[in-house]
């Protein structure tokens, strides 16, 4: 039965999306804004599922030959002169470093001992990687490399909000370097494709794999390829990209081998990254407002198991109970007995808010019937009551049902908040009226006419690599074209 | 039998043990230089060597009840301001960013858009860390809080050497918070027990674990417990170390909760980290004059296959072959074919210098055998023809034996350089006869007379918590004590 009730959170994604996010999060205790101007700290339950898309991530690149490597936090400025467009599109965000000393002065702390080149932090790492690689390769035999590293980086943004848009963030960043356009090519749509496998089918998020237009590339890159994900509030969000760097970076720091025919060739890299970014993408795909919802792929519990202790059995007798329930389960499900001296209905709420799959309550009814009472968090709260042994062997597909559902209202969501539209007064007036939404809509891809939607504060997000291939009008310019794009306002 | 033969690298350890280093980490691929001053790469051989370690780590922060976190990599400077004792231990090496905007004047770019209050890189973490756990307790119920992050940090050293000092390093730092001293003081031994584990235990390497002397400790901090290791050429390395900071740190961040009987309280807190400069020790403990020696516990494979393309048998029946070695193996072996196109001698040396402990060469003969020609690291390279089945059977037992061997070097390498002296006088004809070696010997605790060994460049590097409990009369003041000390050169 439905229960009648107040949401777990003070605000609903209705009456303020941005501040119910906050409150997701920090219900969620997923983190928190530090003394650092746009610096947030993840905290454990955040961090582990950082951690968790970490690990299947990492597994992946792995399995498809990639090594993990590190290299130094700080670029010297001089070297970003060697790349033009790559410093036009960073120059404006960099935290650098002027200083290796502190002195006491009148008693306050300034810095000392200035640098002869001051070093940037680095905001993404093409150029420092690149020189290294530039001595790695001799000839087309130790082609390709393939590298990969997790890390943080720093970009001053001058407007921070949570996991979206912080001043240090956390990512991995793929660089490789090939013998032939066409295998770097390969690379680059290669990982992209594992960016759509992994935002959609294992964070049963929205995703729409898409080229992105000429004037949204990565700074120095030929091509960037983009998952471009619907949040619920009909909202885009470039989850990760991937790019084709042609041989621009090759020829900024000189790398180059020699290739089968004897002759010098300059190498052709790619670059690809997801970022913490994408928790923050994950809040806005699924939590209600009740709080989080999770995938089982990564959520760090899929059940939690809070004794009641009363009734007429003993605690001891209770917590035999919960722990024969979380030794019976299969291996992969991740539960946790909560004992924490706290009353267990603030345990329960706080583990509705942080998206537990399955909470369950084991009092001494259960441990007499040999039963498990639980809530499933996706059934507007429904309580169940299973026989330990069939909630056992039915737990994998508890969660493939709870994972469905996510998938589902995903896509409901999409189906709700997106249309094709043949002209750009169609266009725009959808986005007058709804404030949100995509469009899917011909466009011919030239650069004219795009001030059209800054006025709507809404961008060309991508050109779906699924095209329709339906003849039509450019809605910007009127040119005849079978090309299609995705049109929506984006975070 | 064993062969008699030239050593794979250029230079042996007794000739330059520092180009020797070098030439090791070179050799392996372990990492190498950046154009930032003091700052390496850590290449994918090195890094899937820390890699490992992280992991065995990491499972035992966690199965110990600590939860990782990330937080800022900058720290306000005037934060420093607050723990007077820590500044001092830190002011002069920090990297200070002073800018977040670089511009271009005269053709050159220049730090632009100057902050209010510069930001360090983060040294340690005590700090930052400390703020965000002060606002996460209330009271004693909150408590103990126990976090670490995987981080970088920089520490500004003037003089530097791959991996043992760096400017920029990677590393663990463990932070806790706790009700009472004795709590805190027992997570500190218990972090330092875990660190002797891995050291010793996991990693082979020598350990004393022991407590630094009241001038040697961790600014800021009331003990500072440590895991001193001897190197091959005699010298110490501060392995690993953990903190008890009593209530320092909480009363320069205001960290405080209700206790148990109503109080406010300051929470006691303890921090603990081992990082990269351990693949250095790792280095100078295990590795011979043919390059690296890894213990089975991280070493990133323990069987190389190399097939030898010769003979009756077609490329395609030879890496079947190779291929059921490798599939035939247990699970928790890690193996790998090399295919690439290089010859196979080169392979051999390259993977001997990578210290993998059995190099297999695969034929056409192994495959019409049925059997194993491999090539054992750690008895100066004797080669060995093994029944697959028995080499199947026995590559548990033969990596036991492997680590044994490492085991007993490092033993005999410690008793070979280390002796007890009596007087000062001892100590010192030791060192200067010597220039290496661990000196245990009487120690009253005083800073009196340390100067004397300055002179020798000597100092104390811990107090171990095995004593002897032999009376005598400290060697530096001639006071009376049972206390003893271990005095040594290090790194």
């Amino acid at each position: 039965m439905a229960i009648k009730r107040n949401n777990a959170l003070s605000v609903t994604r209705r009456e303020d999306f941005s501040k119910w996010y906050q409150e997701v999060i920090t219900e969620a205790e997923l983190a928190e804004n530090s003394s650092i101007r746009g610096c947030m700290v993840i905290k454990p339950y955040g961090f582990a599922i950082w951690e968790n898309m970490q690990n299947i991530l990492d597994n992946k690149f792995k399995e498809l030959g990639h090594h993990n490597c590190y290299f130094p936090l700080f670029i010297p400025i001089n070297l970003f002169e060697k790349e033009a467009e790559h410093i036009a599109g960073f120059a404006k965000e960099m935290a650098i470093v002027t200083h290796h000393r502190l002195e006491q002065k009148d008693g306050k702390l300034v810095p000392a001992a200035s640098l002869e080149v001051p070093l940037a932090i680095r905001p993404t790492s093409e150029l420092i990687i690149g020189e290294s690689m530039a001595n790695w390769m001799k000839s087309y035999r130790d082609l390709p490399i393939l590298i990969n590293q997790w890390c943080n980086v720093v970009r001053w943004e001058m407007r921070t909000r949570m996991f979206l848009r912080t001043t240090e963030f956390l990512w991995q960043e793929g660089h490789t370097a090939h013998e032939t356009k066409k295998e770097a090519e390969y690379e680059t749509k290669t990982m992209h494709e594992v960016y759509r496998w992994f935002i959609q089918d294992i964070l049963k998020m929205h995703a729409i794999p898409g080229k992105k237009p000429e004037h949204e590339k990565f700074p120095g890159a030929i091509d960037t390829f983009t998952i471009e994900s619907m949040m619920q509030d009909g909202k885009s969000l470039q989850a990760a990209t991937s790019h084709y760097l042609g041989q621009n970076f090759a020829k900024a720091v000189n790398m180059q081998f020699q290739a089968r025919d004897g002759s010098l060739q300059f190498a052709h890299t790619t670059s690809w990254g997801i970022s913490t970014r994408i928790v923050g993408g994950l809040i806005m795909s699924h939590s209600d407002d009740d709080g989080l919802n999770l995938p089982s792929s990564i959520a760090p519990y899929h059940i939690v198991i809070i004794p009641l202790f009363k009734g007429e059995k003993t605690q001891q007798e209770i917590l035999e109970y919960c722990k024969k329930i979380k030794t019976s389960l299969p291996k992969n499900i991740r539960a946790f007995i909560d004992i924490k001296d706290v009353p267990p209905q603030d345990k329960k709420w706080a583990y509705i808010k942080k998206g537990v799959p399955f909470v369950c309550e084991i009092g001494s009814k259960e441990v007499i019937e040999n039963t498990i009472f639980f809530t499933k968090r996706l059934s507007n709260l429904e309580r169940f009551n299973l026989k330990l042994e069939e909630f056992i062997t039915s737990i994998d597909e508890l969660l493939e049902q709870h994972n469905k559902i996510l998938e589902e209202r995903v896509l409901q969501t999409y189906k709700e908040k997106s249309i094709t539209a043949s002209s750009f007064e169609e266009l725009k007036e959808f986005f007058v009226e709804h404030d949100f939404g995509f469009v899917t809509a011909n466009w011919a891809g030239s650069k004219n006419n795009l001030e059209l939607l800054d006025n709507l504060s809404v961008t060309i997000r991508c050109i779906p690599l699924l095209q329709n291939n339906s003849p039509g009008n450019c809605i910007l310019t009127g040119e005849k074209t079978t090309m299609e794009a995705i049109f929506a306002k984006s975070y």
